[in-house]
């Protein structure tokens, strides 16, 4: 047996086992018990260059012990920001289950590539199994899917797969053999369309900003009228993105409509869903992305808002073979068809990677572990919570909710005292705008809790409280009023 | 305290670790200890169909116990290829170490995303740590690096920062504003170039195969008569990619050369090493990628050679702001300009994703209980037994070792007793190549082993035996030429 000094070449057996008992047990006491506990601070923040100094991060020549391994993974626990902590609310994801968390876990105990049947029998078939019932929500029946690093990637395989069908020869030519291509989103729409457009060739000019209404929806005639102006500037718009659940406001752009336009002029429908896409979990909420079944392809990440481990984020599309046409290459070192088992269950060339880190078993797990109805219960409480914390705001003084919720994103400006009842003059607003950052800083290092702010448009620095987080309770919100009013009346 | 019935929305308190307690055991027991051992197999085949039937992986409106959940956990891990065992020597990756999976577990119950300092300031550290000394390991002295979730994604990084770096305009224009561009790799290269010049917009046809000689390297005039030709015709090359441990025959393009002709005519010049990088850990080896130092940029995947579990890869570049300068859209939401602490310090930006996994804790766990000694060790072994293998493939009849390994992938064809001493006609090799399939099925079906197998070029179908996998010793070394040979002398 080898020895558990470190240097071993392969722990993985016997007594080196030792590192990895005691590793759990710290995880499960100072990583989840304790850390999620609502006595427990979100974060014991440290300027960078002060972490540099109190963890000794540095890699040497020789190895370190198991001991001094330990201490380090106590240092990551201690310093880490807790994204499951209850009073997280800084992200559109959060908490920890542990059916995912194990899922994770035994995920990366088998460590394989996604890419072929041959070496990911279980995990091609659970990814198969999830796809589908993600599909089936949508309302895509025939349709295909896969699982993406992230809801960014997704986006860039709607960008591009709608390019490939409307133009089959950019594959082998590229954008010199095709119009000038441009794609259409609103203003509120999230940034990897631009990022996207970039990356894959289209240039960021060609993503056509569509004005929201005040909620921050997309405003359909808006829509038209951006079309017609392009193409009469000869430019030849393709694509339009609905997002379902807006980054920041957390609406929806009204998907009929929009998908009224975009079957009126022959164009792609994409439904940026990413953070949204988890209300079809549930039959009271549902109606928030009705036409759905309408679009060409979604993006969904349930690392939000189902809560399993980053990363966890699909692209779907109704479009059955699209995904293989368009991104196949045949690689033959990979995916020889002379195989002896059916190698239609090989789903590599799909994709645009080539490893492909498995997604599936971790959701499986959860949702096998809460069944439909549980996830449903889930989606059905943070959406309650976010109302109610709403009311709650509504009904004190020096909250101001930014817009009408739609989604788990509540909103909102706080005006200390100093600042209530006067006129709302744009040098008022200037101050107004600085409140936010303060109280940030406040319970960053205070530990107490953590939301985001942003300024969005004309709106200057606003708080986006995000309930995602399924430890969350009525108390909670409570909690967040409260702690924002401690952090802020003095200012 | 919540019940351990699968329906709870969080169960990371108290009793409902149960879960995770039992499945612990079982990954040490089953997964590892039992799973790894050279009297297991490496696999437990069945057809999808029959998998399908005999795992229940249908999702209910109500959710499964605990314990039909450890069911299926277990079953999982029955059916699951074992990438860690001693025997699977089918892809570039392969085995387990307790360290990195240990820093995939933290990770995993940490979860965050990689984007900000804010929500991962030990991680953002971290990455920062292991990147450095990959840089340095380069010879890219005051360079930039990222985590990408694969190596096919840190290949297309290469292409659109150089395309960017010579086109800046190209990020907000796109393809319509630039020359006709096109990239240059071996005809040995891997598909990433081909699929990230399909999705760049650069297309496919405009990825040019450089010719290689018969041992599998490029060949530096061939690069330079195609470059000119390419001109000629009016294209633009801009980008040579060479390769350092090809995907199949595992040989190093001449960096020096290929670095002079890139320099000659102002290409950017990447090296993909997302295979062979790992052997700048060795003083011994490290002179199979002599003139790394004079890339513009290269990618390295540590899940390969290194070990640790999937995904782990790294584009590194030698042009510090480049990654920013070519992939921000400075979203407010997220890099806010205001922040109390030194937002140098958030490396989302850089990415051309938005949440981004945390790839970083497992390799700094792995490298600090090595050290860069322990890592030297470890390459250097897998290097050694790779040629043992070879020798004792040169010394038994019916084996017929491809090419000279410079990494450590071993290629042969298995020549049964039927097909030896006979004149090498085409229809000889048409039936040596039915060969591999056959023996591949029988280890499949058998659970032996694993080992890949593909045509190349003219070449037909021969094993890509990979020795990637720190358990492996010696003993398996014979036993894979013995294993060979019981499988495949009647064919
Ligand atoms: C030489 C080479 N480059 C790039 C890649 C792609 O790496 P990944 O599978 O992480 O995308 C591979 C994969 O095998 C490879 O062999
Ligand atoms: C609406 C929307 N779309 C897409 C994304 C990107 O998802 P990811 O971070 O997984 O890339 C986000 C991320 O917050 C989002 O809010």
């Amino acid at each position: 047996m080898e020895q558990t000094n470190g240097n071993v070449s392969n722990g993985a057996h016997g007594e080196t086992n030792a590192f990895l008992r005691q590793l759990f047990e710290m995880m499960l006491t100072e990583g989840i018990e304790k850390g999620l506990s609502r006595d427990s601070k979100v974060v014991e923040f440290k300027h960078p260059k002060d972490l540099e100094k109190i963890m000794n991060l540095k890699i040497d020549g020789e190895g370190a012990s198991d001991q001094d391994l330990l201490d380090v993974c106590s240092d990551v626990i201690k310093y880490s920001v807790k994204a499951g902590h209850p009073h997280f609310f800084n992200q559109l994801f959060g908490g920890i289950d542990q059916y995912s968390l194990g899922g994770s876990w035994l995920t990366d105990c088998m460590n394989t590539s996604q890419y072929t049947y041959e070496v990911a029998p279980v995990f091609t078939l659970m990814e198969k199994v999830v796809l589908t019932k993600m599909l089936e929500l949508i309302g895509f029946n025939d349709g295909d899917a896969i699982f993406t690093p992230g809801g960014s990637m997704a986006n860039m395989y709607a960008i591009n797969v709608a390019r490939f069908q409307r133009y089959p020869e950019v594959k082998q030519v590229g954008m010199a053999g095709v119009p000038k291509l441009c794609l259409l989103t609103s203003d509120k729409g999230h940034y990897s369309f631009k990022k996207g457009a970039s990356f894959l060739g289209i240039g960021m000019d060609n993503v056509i900003p569509v004005k929201t209404n005040d909620g921050g929806k997309m405003i359909p005639v808006e829509l038209e009228t951006k079309i017609l102006e392009l193409k009469e500037q000869g430019l030849e718009p393709y694509f339009v993105n609905a997002t379902a659940g807006t980054t920041v406001l957390g609406v929806f752009d009204p998907l009929d409509e929009i998908a009224d336009i975009c079957k009126k002029y022959g164009l792609w429908m994409h439904v940026d869903a990413a953070w949204g896409g988890s209300v079809l979990l549930s039959q009271k909420h549902k109606h928030m992305m009705k036409g759905i079944e309408r679009a060409d392809s979604m993006t969904w990440n349930p690392h939000k808002m189902m809560g399993p481990p980053l990363q966890c984020a699909a692209f779907l599309t109704r479009h059955k073979d699209l995904l293989k046409d368009c991104h196949c290459a045949n690689a033959r070192y990979l995916f020889q068809q002379d195989k002896f088992y059916d190698v239609s269950y090989d789903t590599g060339d799909k994709a645009i990677q080539c490893g492909r880190k498995v997604d599936a078993l971790k959701l499986w797990m959860m949702w096998k572990a809460k069944g439909d109805s549980g996830f449903e219960r889930d989606v059905d409480k943070l959406i309650e919570l976010s109302r109610y914390l709403t009311n709650q705001m509504r009904n004190r003084e020096g909250f101001r909710v930014v817009a009408e919720p739609e989604c788990t994103n509540v909103c909102f400006w706080y005006i200390p005292p100093s600042l209530r009842g006067q006129e709302e003059t744009s040098e008022w607003w200037q101050k107004v705008a600085k409140v936010a950052p303060v109280i940030k800083q406040r319970m960053t290092e205070q530990g107490t809790m953590l939301i985001g702010y942003q300024p969005d448009g004309d709106r200057v620095n606003f708080f986006r409280m995000i309930v995602s987080n399924m430890s969350a309770e009525i108390e909670d919100m409570t909690f967040v009023v409260n702690e924002i009013e401690r952090l802020g009346k003095d200012l």
